[in-house]
Formats: C-alpha cells, sequence, structure tokens
C-alpha cells in the first residue's frame, strides 16, 4: 500500500524528518499522496505525523494526487476516485487540519496539465531514461517496454506541481531525490529562457531514517503486500497484526537469548514507544534471554491501541459527514487552484502564449 | 517554411483535395498549422484552397497551433507567438471566412493540455516510437536522442485536439496518416475504458496530388529553405521568384526540344492555370522544341500575379486593424473552447475525475 507514497514527492517513510531547515512560515511545503488505498502506519511515521508538525512551521500543501496516481492505475480509475475521500479521511483523523493546511485534489487543477505540457518542451526523452527512480519504479511495476506515456513522464508533471506552488521544501525519501534534480533543471531552464526568475527551485526534506518494515518484516509496509496496518484498523485487526508481527525466529524458548536486529516488534517499539528507558531496558532483558514475545508484543499492542484509538475514532467522525470533507476538499482546491493559475499565468505570458 | 504543416494535421501539399466524403454539414473537420512563418503557395495548394470550400460543406474549426508548435521552438517562443496573427491574416486574405468556420488558438483552450496528459496513460512509450511518422521528423530535425518530451509525444496531443472536437474528419497528407491510426487506437481504448462511446474515430482526408515543390525543383516548398512564394508577395518578389522557377536545364536554346519532367514551372501551371486546354498546346509546343522559357514564365507569372493581388490586396486590409482580427480570433477560440471543454467534462467523468 505504500505504493501511494511510492510515487509521490514523498515517499520516505522514516520515524522522523530531522532536516527542518529554520522554521519559517516563508517555506512553502508541497506534499501528497497517490489515493489508490487507505494510508497506513508505513504513511503515519514517514510522513503524516511529520505533516501535522510542519503545518506550524511553514505554509503547507497537500495534494492527493489523483491524476498522478492513473498514470498507472488507468485499468482502475473507480479505485483512484474513491480513495480521494479516504486519503483525506486519513489526513484528518491524523490531525492534519484543514484551517492550517491546504488539501486539494491535483485533478481539479487543470493548470497543473497545462504546465506539464510545456515543461515537456524543456525535458528530452534521454534525459527521463536516465532518472534512477523511473528506472526503479518500471522494474517495479514489470512495465518493461509497456510503460505508459503518462508514467514514464511523470517526473514532468510532478515538476508542474511543485513549481506551481512555487514550494521551497518537498519532503522525500532518498530514493526520491532525482526527482527533485529534474524539477530545479526544469526551473533553471526555464528561467534561462524567460530571463527572469519566474519560477523557485526547491530543496529535498529527507527524513533521518528508513522505511518502515511491513509486520511480516518485509523492507516495506505495503497493502498490496498484505503486510499493513491501516491508520483506520479496528481493535482486533491491531490485536490480530501484531500478534503476526515477525520477530525473532531464532528465539523459540523463553529462555533462549533473543536478537534485536531485523525484529519488527522491536522496530515498531523504537519509532513508536516514547518511554526510551524502559524501551531500553526491555531489549537488554530480550537480548539476555528469559523474555518472551507475548512481552513485547502485548507493550506494542497497548501502544498501538493508545495511538490509532484517537485516530479512528476521529476517522468514524468525519465518516459520519462526507458532505463535510468533500466541501473542506472544494475550499482546499479553490485556493490552491488559485495559486497554481497565478504561476500557469506567468509561464505562458513568459512563452508568448498570451494573446486577449 | 511548409514545416508549419509538416506537424499539423494537415500536411500534405497538393493541388486538390479529391477525396471528400459526401458533402454533409454533420461532418466535422478539424485542421490547423503551426505558426512559424508566414504561409505559403504549398499550403494555399495543399490545404488553404481546400478549406475555403470545405467551410462550405462541413463544420469546419482551424486551429492555429502554438503549442504545438512550441514542442520543437521551445527556444525561440516568440516567432511562434507573432505568427499566430500572421497565419490568421493568411487564412482571412485567402477567404477563410470566420462566420462560417471557426479559427482559434490552441494554447488558449487549457483543456486540450487536460486530454493530453489523460491520453498519455492511453499510449506506451515503444507505441510512440514505432510511429513512423515521428521517427521520420526526428531524422528531419536531426534531434537523435535529445528530443524534447513534448515533442516526442506530440501525435497524444494531436489527439487531444482531433477528439476534443469530435472531429470526423481530418486533411492530411499520406505521411501523417500514421498519426489519424493513432487518435483512432486512443479513441477506441478510451471508450472501451469508458463503456460509452465518449469518443469519435475520424477519417483520413487524403489529397490526391503530392507536395508543391520548391522554385529550385526541390520536392517541398519550405521558407527554411528558401524556395517559398509567400501569399503576402509583392508583385516584385512574385516577379523575381518566378524568374527564379526550375525548369528544364538541357533546354539551353529556344529551339531545343524541352521537358516537362521535373519543370517546376509545368508544375505550377498545372496547379494554377485553369486554361487546361491552352496549357496543354503549350507543353506540346515546348517538348517539340522552339518555345522559351521566358514565354512559359510569363505566362506563370501573369497567372501567379493574378491569384496572389486580390490575397495580398485583403491581407493588406486586413493588417490595417489588427485588433479587429484578434477579436475574431477570440471570438473563434470562445466557441472552440465551449465544445472543447464539454468533451473534457465527459472525459474527466468517465475516469471518476469529477468530485465536485
Amino acid at each position: 500500500m505504500s505504493e501511494q507514497a511510492a510515487n509521490t514527492v514523498e515517499a520516505g517513510t522514516a520515524s522522523t524528518a530531522t532536516a527542518q531547515p529554520s522554521a519559517n512560515k516563508q517555506h512553502l511545503i508541497l506534499t501528497g499522496d497517490r489515493p489508490t488505498g487507505p494510508l497506513h502506519l508505513g504513511h503515519f511515521v514517514g510522513s503524516l505525523r511529520n505533516r501535522v508538525t510542519y503545518q506550524d512551521l511553514y505554509k503547507q500543501y497537500i495534494m492527493i494526487a489523483d491524476a498522478q496516481a492513473l498514470t498507472d492505475n488507468m485499468d482502475d480509475p473507480a479505485k483512484v476516485h474513491n480513495n480521494v475521500i479516504e486519503v483525506a479521511l486519513d489526513y484528518l483523523a491524523v490531525g492534519i487540519d484543514p484551517s492550517k493546511t491546504t488539501i486539494f485534489i491535483q485533478s481539479q487543477i487543470p493548470e497543473l496539465t497545462e504546465l506539464t505540457f510545456y515543461y515537456m518542451n524543456l525535458v528530452t526523452i534521454s534525459r527521463l531514461e536516465r532518472n534512477p527512480t523511473i528506472k526503479q519504479e518500471i522494474i517495479l511495476r514489470n512495465f518493461e517496454r509497456d510503460i505508459p506515456a503518462g508514467f514514464f513522464t511523470y517526473p514532468v508533471s510532478q515538476a508542474a506541481d511543485i513549481t506551481a506552488f512555487k514550494a521551497t521544501l518537498v519532503p522525500v525519501g532518498d530514493d526520491q531525490i532525482p526527482m527533485i534534480e529534474q524539477t530545479n533543471e526544469i526551473v533553471r531552464r526555464f528561467n534561462r529562457l524567460a530571463k527572469k526568475d519566474i519560477l523557485v527551485e526547491c530543496e529535498a526534506l529527507v527524513p533521518e531514517i528508513g522505511r518502515l518494515p511491513g509486520i511480516d518484516g518485509k523492507a516495506k509496509m505495503s497493502k498490496s503486500l498484505g503486510n499493513a496496518i491501516n491508520l483506520g484498523a479496528s481493535e482486533a485487526e491491531i490485536k490480530l497484526a501484531v500478534r503476526n508481527v515477525y520477530t525473532d525466529p531464532l528465539h523459540l524458548k523463553v529462555e533462549d537469548p533473543g536478537h534485536l536486529e531485523g525484529n519488527v516488534a522491536f522496530t515498531y517499539l523504537d519509532a513508536f514507544d516514547t518511554d526510551k528507558d524502559s524501551l531500553q531496558a526491555m531489549k537488554e532483558y530480550y537480548v539476555r534471554g528469559g523474555l518472551g514475545d507475548s512481552k513485547v508484543k502485548s507493550r506494542l499492542e497497548g501502544i498501538l491501541q493508545d495511538m490509532l484509538r484517537p485516530i479512528r475514532e476521529r476517522r468514524q467522525e468525519y465518516e459520519k459527514d462526507r458532505g463535510h470533507v468533500l466541501q473542506l476538499l472544494k475550499e482546499g482546491t479553490f485556493r490552491a487552484r488559485e495559486i497554481a493559475a497565478k504561476t500557469n499565468d506567468e509561464v505562458k505570458a513568459a512563452i508568448g502564449l498570451k494573446h486577449f
């Protein structure tokens, strides 16, 4: 499921974003998710909880990237459509506040497609072929030669999204840094052409720690791998998921010494347990031997239940009035569109596309 | 200069379009030119004079393809900008009537970029690579590996232009038939996806005769080759051009037998002389020997002066009030945009991109 993030400007899933430039409302963050399924703990750790912090430090725009999601989901547009509001519910549930953060739907801002169209003239096919992120994604999706043109060129669309808002900070995983470089190349080429600094270069905001693994120990938590804990998971679902969390296969008897490496229960505790001293003591006990997995999992389950309960409850509240959530999206999209339209006007004027 | 037409849906330059399906106002024609220079006799023969006929037979939309022109002119956007009105003046001068034909500026209809964006998901990179027209154009432009992505994908943009208006007839040279096939592939893929016939397939309207050669005998009349006679050419320019028209290099003395093959003076007479009997007699005399080139050229010059004089005069009239010409373009663009917006709405609704 982390595939949502995989293609957005925010793919990194890590416990904390530490690379925070000085808090400054002058900075504008653009980030977002592809609406292809409900968001999960991986998103929470890697991005969502950072956004709750960012919205007090910066101007923050969050894009529900439905147009981008279609670049490799054109066979199932209904999935993308239906997940737009689900993702919005997840945002509101974790505490992203529409009075502080502008949440908008990508496809409802046609100016983003205009910018994409014109930026396409500033990027060569061979440059796109060399993009390491695209290379990797093509392998992941088994596209081989049948890459949809829209998918192949999505770095250009991403540059349009970022520059439309003149974003200066873009949260990304380090695998997505080439996308930021591509955007800045377009910015420089365009400004040189316009003989004027119309577009603004951006900076990657890279979290320090890697992805949250799936409950099965696989490197990536993902809906499609079936190893995710959704943000809206019920109490019973959380219980079951924690029971299935991968620990130490060599830790057969309670008295055996346990191992921490690759032990997902401890990875999750590292990510979510705020009582670091007590956690450290537990780790030492586990390594020494004598501490059963069930004790570790019980601690983990308690923490996750406590953390996810208010999120789930807020989500349920918002779910009661989807019309209201749509209204919030509409207002955010309206505000975002005004900004994108202004940039688009400047871009078109600079390349001779104003006549009336 | 015929490069304008080279990338549009109307590249064929031929003396008459004969492949006219039954005259029927139900048919909608989309055609256009890339505004990269003034239009010339090649355009007149290959397309402009057909359009004057078409506007009484069909609904006709003519697009000044500035956005497409930028796909390989991004280094000189001012050229494209300035030629928009020049091309419009040429249209009006040859008798394209804005009360019968909708003339519009491509870049002023953002919905065309939205359609392009979504159609990109229906076409693979390898399919675009196989497009023979694109292959040929890449060679012509010496792009090799440095093909701008916008140029490489312009068949998708062209499909957007055609389908936005639900055009059923598209005048093209036979080298451009693959573009029509690409458009119809997109139409079929989209309609299958939408489970509804939203888009309409189109038919190529291919003129019978090939391109008008340049005055130097090269296969193609083109501004960049310097072998064109512009529609707005002055009397003196026409005189000089006819003097330089390539005839028969073996026809050294008046009494020598002359050759008609590759003799541009006779090719032009075939295209423009309406007195076919007298022309036939002149050809026989020339082949027999005894008829000097100067006599042939004198006849040709008379015909061209007579043909181009009213065009030049009408052009000069319109040039006096460019504001009025812009107003005509604005009105045409407004009408065209209403139609494109309606199609775009249907397309977006079918792929789940309507929320509000």
